[in-house]
């Protein structure tokens, strides 16, 4: 019993184990669930060259799924540029009634990186598809074209635009990960602005701490098979995101902002999410502040799989919350 | 890497790690995370008498800690029998006009076995004190005394007499881990009767599936400080209460009930407790059917570790939030 006493001052030993794929997800989750941690995660790329080669090839596995994915969300695609900063403009073939003057924006996730042009898309063309919700999805500069704070000032262009032809009572805004760090930092970045904030927001598992601080960031530990380890590719690009900015800044670290006043939020998360403690402690701090905020934890899965296989039930799960969520929250 | 990677079969393998005490949580609820793990929680009772030995002991610490408790709470307790059923009413010293006509039950934690009597107190004690409403605890009937489906039948029959002086559209149910599950089951049972349901219940992290499925069972194993493994002292007390009973039945695992039809329902768990699956199942259940029910994860606790210390903010935010929950659902 040695290898599991601890101290305070310590910490708790955990001993090796063998963990099994749930069975009560789907059969499409188990299958993400099942998939083994990504080999060669513990090499990070040292130049920007490094970095962009290996950008481009998850964009280019993407940009190849899209297509089907389009058809099968029966979506239309345009991209656009709105005040300036690039954006695509997402549409369901048919939008319902209920939907019509209402207008969702999207920011993708990738942890401030990956997922340029249309390889951010996939969560945006899910949330029109499924929810049948037109979306602005935000192409926001990254690194090397860009670093902090120029993601966040895209983004808060596209909402301040969005909001000249549709009420900012009829519009919520949402993403996944850095989408959801991003999120919550327009809404900080309304709030000081003065500008009207939207009517809703749904940050999924966001990157609300690049400091690293968050129980599951030890709890999870190459137990999430997406993100892997506190210290990985996400952690170091984040980093490249910041370029020397404090990263407890709430702008790049939002659950150190003030989030009182907030609109209604919906959180998402998975057990094995590596980010689970960076949502519940968004969760709480928004509760604590009086914010309407609902949290949605499902079982087994890792940082955002809910976006990874739109057969799956538990994608369509997510996203049929979300929409009920903004047709709770935003105006008709 | 050898030691990280896995199959779809074999399932991961996860090596040993340190997990250091999260900052975030409040002091008080630091030095619960750091207490180490029972030692002996490996040594499992093996009479009646074993487990009487261990039961009376934990009682003996409870009670020695109640008077202080229903003094800082500023509450009355005083015990009775609804309809031969051993019963406590913890009573607030003043009750909130808001709260004058509700009624709230309490069934009491401790895997079937622990909290005989006065023992079972503290968590009616301290929602009477911070909620500010009337409890009935139940003092159900357990192991030896009585097995499945005693402490159920103990629980339906207090509420089936309570609801005839006070509407149940003004009755809230709730309880913690066993507690959680009863809590469960009287509605499952409420319903087949065909008796009017509550107006609102709080299961909080409840032993929903004591079939040992659940992910956190095996990711959370050794983690978690309170209940520690899958095959630890809950999991033998279970299998005595259920006394031979198919422990898949919705009655003793309700997370394989209909929940239909059930009433609003807020669900609290930890990040590192052993039961958040079994937690967020039955919250994905909830919402499957339609029901309105709201989850809420605190970072880094273990299991029911929000009544453990009423000076800890997040005891008093838990309460606070099934309060108001309570507040927003039950009829005045």
């Amino acid at each position: 019993m040695s290898s599991t006493t601890r101290t305070a001052a310590e910490g708790l030993d955990v001993p090796a184990r063998r963990l099994p794929v749930p069975q009560t997800p789907s059969p499409q989750m188990q299958q993400l669930i099942a998939s083994p941690l990504r080999s060669g995660w513990r090499v990070l790329p040292q130049s920007a060259e490094e970095w962009r080669v290996l950008v481009e090839a998850a964009a280019q596995a993407t940009r190849q799924a899209l297509p089907g994915l389009i058809a099968r969300m029966k979506v239309t695609v345009e991209p656009t540029l709105i005040d300036g900063v690039r954006a695509f403009i997402v549409s369901p073939e048919s939008v319902p009634a209920a939907n019509r003057r209402r207008l969702l924006m999207h920011l993708h996730g990738g942890c401030y990186v990956f997922g340029p042009g249309e390889a951010g898309l996939p969560e945006a063309v899910m949330m029109a598809g499924f929810g049948g919700f037109r979306v602005i999805s935000v192409d926001y500069r990254m690194p090397p074209e860009a670093y902090f704070p120029a993601a966040l000032e895209d983004g808060v262009r596209v909402y301040a635009e969005a909001i000249k032809s549709t009420a900012a009572k009829r519009v919520g805004v949402f993403g996944t990960s850095a989408g959801g760090a991003l999120t919550l930092a327009i809404v900080l970045r309304a709030k000081q602005m003065g500008i009207a904030l939207p009517a809703a927001i749904a940050p999924g598992t966001p990157m609300s701490d690049v400091t690293k601080v968050g129980d599951t960031f030890y709890t999870n530990e190459l137990i999430d098979n997406v993100l892997i380890s506190r210290d990985g590719l996400c952690d170091a690009a984040a980093k490249v995101y910041a370029a020397g900015h404090d990263l407890q800044d709430p702008l790049i670290s939002p659950v150190y902002g003030d989030l009182s006043g907030f609109p209604p939020a919906i959180l998402t998360s998975g057990t094995r999410d590596l980010l689970l403690s960076n949502t519940v402690r968004v969760h709480r701090k928004l509760r604590q502040a009086g914010v309407e905020a609902v949290l949605q934890v499902f079982e087994g899965q890792s940082h955002a799989h809910y976006l990874f296989d739109d057969s799956a039930p538990e994608t369509h799960e997510v996203f049929a919350e979300i929409s009920a969520f903004f047709d709770r929250y935003l105006e008709r």
